[in-house]
């Protein structure tokens, strides 16, 4: 590699674990915070340093980056005193991995470029186990010098790297378009299982059907398994969170003046099982939303 | 092979070419018929029988196959006079390999089993290169018994098949439901692809995220790029046709009282669309219309 | 009066009962049909001639007003053999009072023409009760001299005439979209009666807002009033019918290539009260099927 | 009357100019207060007493109104240092008749309880000319006591209370479910233009049609009016507020987990004429946006 880079990492949940280890791994001098101080523990063993605020993690670093799940975790961690802002010199990039609300996106690059420091969004696309891998998709915006800083990291981190612009919200409108594809997707193998149900159709032929060929896809695979198999149970995201999601990206588009049909659809059945008493299953359980609201299910 | 069976196939289009040529080649007795006799020339040259009417190419046959493409031409063709339903023995199988409305295959079914005759419905999934290599998937309904006996049929000419139950309106139902699950992948990715342009992202980008991840499969990549490209001169399936599937769709769903709401969002936008004159470009310039309505597209 | 006319009615329903005797008592000469012959008793009773058959009600008529409820009885009495094509004079004019799909009503104009007979379509707004007293509102249209001629007949059945243009489908387009409108309306109120309903508001008291202000007319007062009662047994019109009348209302759409999301909407919600089993209730009832998808109702 | 009340009057827009007025002379001790000092004028002229600050205009007295049009504002003029909260006596009323969002109405109604005051929302139906003539029509919800004590300054302000519940919120979701109609029904009218246009139906005619019979209400003679004449310049409500307005209405059905379907198809429309650069015209534009997304328009 490369002359080494010094790193802060703030935010050591399942995702930031992996992903600070990776840069670890890779001889970056790295500096691990997180509220909760038994989170540090691994990273701290492993060798990297161990800071007791987000100040000290961030203090002449070259690059400080937040995984952080919530808009207003994010936002207080950079924007409260002695926050990221407020510690990490000028000239240094502030490089945020976590999928934001275009409006959060906006607030913090704007605080950052007061302080003359840089932002970089980079969602990834990915769970715990591609993060311990390196494996994950890394979808990057921010002004051309700085993406090329993060580069080496990018590189530890992920399989691959998708530039996606020179303003840090360009990343964070394809993550939420993606996720909205998803949602999408999963609201009409819904309405396609309700379909042929009604016509007396063994759902699981509807699935091989799909899924071995136009559809053979994880989106499709994952969550069409889920409707045939009932088991909302076990809850990858749930529906509470999916609406939390849906509504990020309804005020995307209300702030971009797109309508987007589709996603009203989904976004209604997602109330729907909510209103059922369905908000902690997995947000596939819309299937059984819509199969309500076709007279299959009580 | 077990014993050959003797086969009358009607329709050939570009998909009946190669259907019925991978039956003949597999040593099954076969006579073909087509309204156009030029279309019968080839398989009449490699050995097929030449039928001069319908009623002839049903005579002393096990299996008649149907592969017509419009619903009120294999209503004419089965149950005009001198038609299948009037010329093939009793005992003997309609195997009918096109998509249809919910209605015909329960019309043309009540009408064979009154002559004593049974309906397999088997619609495929391909285009004509999969047809003319046997590689087609096969949804087929029917009864137990037929469906047996129509198996070497359904081995020659696909790669694999869905037994989807045994009346035949299940596999008509499942063709539309996989249809449907297409028209809402290609209306989601054009509400997406409206999202992120109008925050400044380059198409492309968001394509590569999309179809490297949860959507790595044909639906998301062939109507993705079309969008990409706005390449809608090139067209696969035009609007009006995907306007006339997706009215079936709705029939379909009108019968078995199912709400598809992302359903009714794709059909506004192919309205819409086909209301701009692009009734004859590729269905995929919904993206067209939804960039329209999100005052990207004049 | 001007010089009294040779009208023919046929269909004697509880519309047509009322709107016949409007005109036998204006002084024209009126000849009466129905298929079941009892219902022409209380005509022929107060001096109306009674017709055997279509035919016999078309012969040496100036006008021959239809009454009749369903596309398929208006095709088959206009077209059928022995039907008003083949009996009503040239240069006469056929007035349709009922309500009607755009297609049939372009079929039967074109028929007409053919026998150089004219079509008025001329579909009424009110009820029997407004019937009876000439209080009906009428959508007329057709070419002008025709509606002159008609001009009579209006003026003793309707309290208002609209002309509506010179095509009869001018006014089978504004009786179909002034249903849609309704439609729309009662969707609407179902909408908001579940969300005050789930702030814990009393429905009446939204009732009364609504129907107070803004909403001040017959059709929140109506349908507004059966939703606070939830008095969906009592019958005016049953989702089936409202159902059937949207399939129109979307089959004229589609015609024109006009997206209409609010009607989808509506119809959603027309069918999932019919999966639950309500078809036969007064279409009001929707608000119970929002109520549904609201976690409201069982 | 009975004794008069102690009244303080917060917001002297031109509703507030009104309904202030009313109070006044009708006898009761008011004191008002605007930011705009210039605004206060009027009143000070007529007798009030004109207050200096928020806090003037609380101290001392029985109830204070306020009258103020935008969330953020109620909220600071409420909960900010020396605002209603910390100047208002316990046992003390305020009679807030904003139309604000549910989260609003309960972060003020929990305040004032812990002040010990107590919350009477009140949001109003009419327009400015109605208010000076004391014909609102107000919807009024609080705990019984609180609405008894506001009951004489109802009277003089109101052509009709509507008691709406024991807890403010009740009044909030009733008025913005009244907006929710209207909007709806702004809507559905759009289409229905729409429709009929593209049959060739002068929209006069079918504006005739609608508000001469089921639809003969402000709601639809106001509004469809504006869509025959396409005089969306002359601004009642613009649609950039129309939007503002139904995010309102959608925040409050998130929270009352309630899918409104019909309101996303408006919604919808809005932010597409938005996109079209109408944000500033009458919101019965989207009459317009229908027509485009049918064709009709450019």
């Amino acid at each position: 590699m490369a002359s080494p880079l010094k790193v802060g990492f703030i935010g050591l949940g399942r995702m930031g674990q992996g992903m600070s280890k990776r840069i670890l791994d890779a001889g970056h001098d790295v500096v691990v915070y997180d509220v909760i101080t038994a989170a540090t523990k691994g990273l701290g063993d492993a060798g990297a340093k161990v800071a007791a605020s987000v100040g000290d993690a961030c203090k002449g670093r070259d690059v400080v980056v937040t995984m952080l799940a919530e808009d207003y975790v994010v936002k207080e961690v950079v924007l409260g005193p002695g926050g990221v802002r407020d510690s990490l010199p000028a000239g240094s990039i502030h490089l945020a991995m976590g999928t934001y609300a275009i409006p959060t996106v906006r607030t913090i690059e704007a605080e950052h470029a007061k302080a003359k420091q840089t932002l970089v969004a980079a969602p990834v696309l990915g769970r715990p186990d591609l993060a311990a891998t390196g494996q994950l998709g890394i979808v990057a915006a921010g002004p051309p010098d700085a993406l090329q800083t993060c580069e080496p990291l990018f590189q530890v981190m992920g399989r691959r790297t998708f530039p996606a612009g020179a303003k840090p919200e360009h990343a964070n409108a394809i993550k939420l378009a993606n996720n909205f594809v998803l949602g999408c997707a999963i609201e009409a193998m819904a309405e396609g299982f309700s379909l042929v149900r009604k016509f007396g159709v063994i759902p699981q032929v509807f699935f091989d059907v799909m899924t071995e060929g136009l559809f053979a896809a994880p989106a499709y695979k994952v969550y069409g398994k889920i409707m045939v198999d009932e088991s909302y149970d076990k809850v990858g995201f749930t529906t509470l969170l999916g609406l939390k999601d849906f509504n990020l990206i309804m005020e995307a588009a209300d702030l971009a003046r797109v309508p987007l049909p589709s996603g009203n659809a989904f976004r209604d059945r997602l109330l729907g099982a909510i209103a059922h008493g369905e908000g902690e299953k997995d947000w596939a359980v819309v299937a059984r939303e819509q199969g309500r609201a076709s007279g299959l299910e009580k």
